[in-house]
């Protein structure tokens, strides 16, 4: 008898990028002779070929001890004793509770008993900047990039699932910036393809399911049933209002947006890098005119490129910054200079828009 | 002293409306020289050019009798007055519930009291096409442009609200079927752009208060309040608890949003269009390995264009089967036929892509 359909689904999940990861790190970076490398490819490990390292790849899970990474962790350390992987984790203490040291050694002792090494609790200290969840956010991937650095680990495997995607793209939604905002999280992200995210087509429901059939005990961490958190309330109430309203079929819907709407902003920003040398004269100043001509979508674009280019932080550049760009180009009345976050000026002078930081 | 705010906001709304729909309407289809052209400009009129309608255009609104288009009934009838525009009006009777002829007769009479000119009650059938609500809006916008092709209106002006909009937008993301469903109504659409929406940027709040303070009686539809119909459902509960979660400002993001997907999706599918050729041989037949190195965003638009062509109807081409074609074309495998919507059959043959209807 097989493993059940929730324990069978997570590893398929992990066992798919585990592969890519192995197929990635065993790619050597001067390709072999023909014959060599195809049984090389073939053998399917990292083998010993001088230049690259003797050890098959170290691949660490990020796990607070929730139900939707302890899955991941448990679905790790069985395939990896099939694969030609190390398989380690992190888990990060936030120090926002008291005795979160001890849940953070209790989560370490539970990787470790998984077979899986090495296991490391990283206690971190959460900033300020951004609001709650975003300075917890920044402190936990800060962790992960330096432990990951110190430990030479190919991948960091992270357990947002479909659901946590879901709230991604109606936390982007809520910001009313574009397509990228409603893109969520890929599935290969951060330095080099670093972070993995296995399970972001996979439902929560499955995860939690996972860990009750394999007796794994499971800790819910309080933020996130805490309503003065943005994507707590989301959770609890806002998407299940929105399920209620529009059908059970929303937040794969959502998934699916997230998806189509990457790829979209992807090909839209290939566009604008693509036409902006078009719109420069010899000096490398915009031409209003020509930027004029070009598709509304892709002006905006180009216009947001060449505030960040000057200084402009890309995080504080919002729609309405572009918008009032872009008015100096469609709506010229003879408005002045615009402010733009980073201290960035942009004015239009002689049929050019000049961008400059102040 | 002005008027109360909420008035002057939907008569500036519809102001900036009946302009465009002057300017477009006198613009001469064979152009004037140069001065006459600039002093017919600057009188601001129809004119009486020969090859032109000698009349002012006729602007008509579509009214229920609710508060948005009530608003908008009062400030055309207001602002007409002032404007070389003549201004009517007509509501649809749908028929769905006892008395609903009376009422329609009850609305007329109080838009003709405005002063509005011709006002027309038109009673339809409502058929069950597409559920209820889709079946509903197919009869009321043939029975619009029946009588804007009959009364040679120049525009019919519908009362659709940011809320409206915010709606629209959900619906869209319910579907999970790309940008182009999220970017909700346009302020221009239909035939010649008869159909212009001056209160896409107002919200709901400022319609209602502005038929308060100019006591006109409204009615409100109880279709709007029946949770059996998705829209109402969402506009009681799943819009408020979005509102609960993320904060106030979500409305006003997701009609930003709306706007921004609508003018990316039009340059991608203008990109599809312009690749269109490009992928095809000499027989016209998609290439395989060049709809390859499309980027996907724009290879699935490439195919969808395709498959429609072909006689798959728009309507019931979904994502998930332009995600199945382009399985043929990114991971192939050998897989047989596949049937889309329509009879419409794609395979892949010898390289390329053949799509035909059956």
């Amino acid at each position: 008898m097989g493993p059940h359909p929730a324990v069978a689904a997570i590893r398929l999940a992990v066992r798919r990028v585990l592969h890519d990861v192995i197929t990635e790190h065993s790619a050597p970076e001067h390709p072999l002779p023909g014959p060599a490398a195809a049984a090389h490819a073939a053998a399917g490990t990292a083998g010993e070929t001088p230049g690259r390292p003797a050890q098959p790849p170290l691949v660490l899970v990020a796990c607070s001890g929730g139900a939707d990474s302890m899955a991941l962790a448990s679905a790790l350390a069985f395939e990896a004793r099939k694969l030609p992987v190390r398989a380690g984790a992190v888990t990060v203490d936030h120090g926002l509770q008291p005795g979160s040291d001890l849940r953070a050694a209790e989560v370490a002792a539970r990787l470790t008993a998984m077979d899986l090494g090495p296991v490391e609790a990283v206690a971190v200290t959460v900033g300020r900047d951004g609001g709650p969840e975003a300075a917890a956010r920044d402190a936990r991937y800060a962790a992960l990039d330096e432990a990951a650095e110190r430990l030479g680990a190919a991948a960091v495997l992270l357990g947002h699932t479909r659901d946590d995607q879901a709230e991604t793209v109606l936390l982007g939604l809520a910001r009313g910036s574009g397509i990228r905002s409603l893109s969520g999280m890929a599935a290969v992200s951060g330095t080099a393809g670093r972070y993995r995210r296995p399970f972001l087509q996979l439902d929560r429901q499955t995860a939690r399911k996972a860990c009750m059939v394999q007796s794994l005990p499971v800790w819910d961490d309080p933020m996130n049933a805490d309503p003065a958190y943005t994507r707590s309330r989301l959770r609890h109430e806002g998407l299940p209002a929105l399920e209620k309203s529009l059908g059970k079929g929303v937040v794969e819907a959502l998934a699916r947006t997230a998806q189509l709407c990457r790829d979209d902003a992807d090909a839209l920003d290939a566009w604008a890098a693509d036409a902006d040398p078009s719109v420069r004269d010899e000096a490398g100043l915009l031409e209003c005119a020509k930027l004029y001509a070009l598709p509304p979508a892709v002006r905006r674009r180009v216009l947001r490129r060449a505030a960040i280019a000057e200084g402009a932080p890309a995080g504080s550049l919002f729609a309405r910054h572009v918008e009032e760009l872009d008015r100096l180009i469609t709506g010229w009345r003879g408005q002045g200079a615009i402010n733009l976050p980073g201290r960035v000026v942009a004015r239009r002078q002689g049929g050019r828009l000049v961008i400059r930081q102040g």
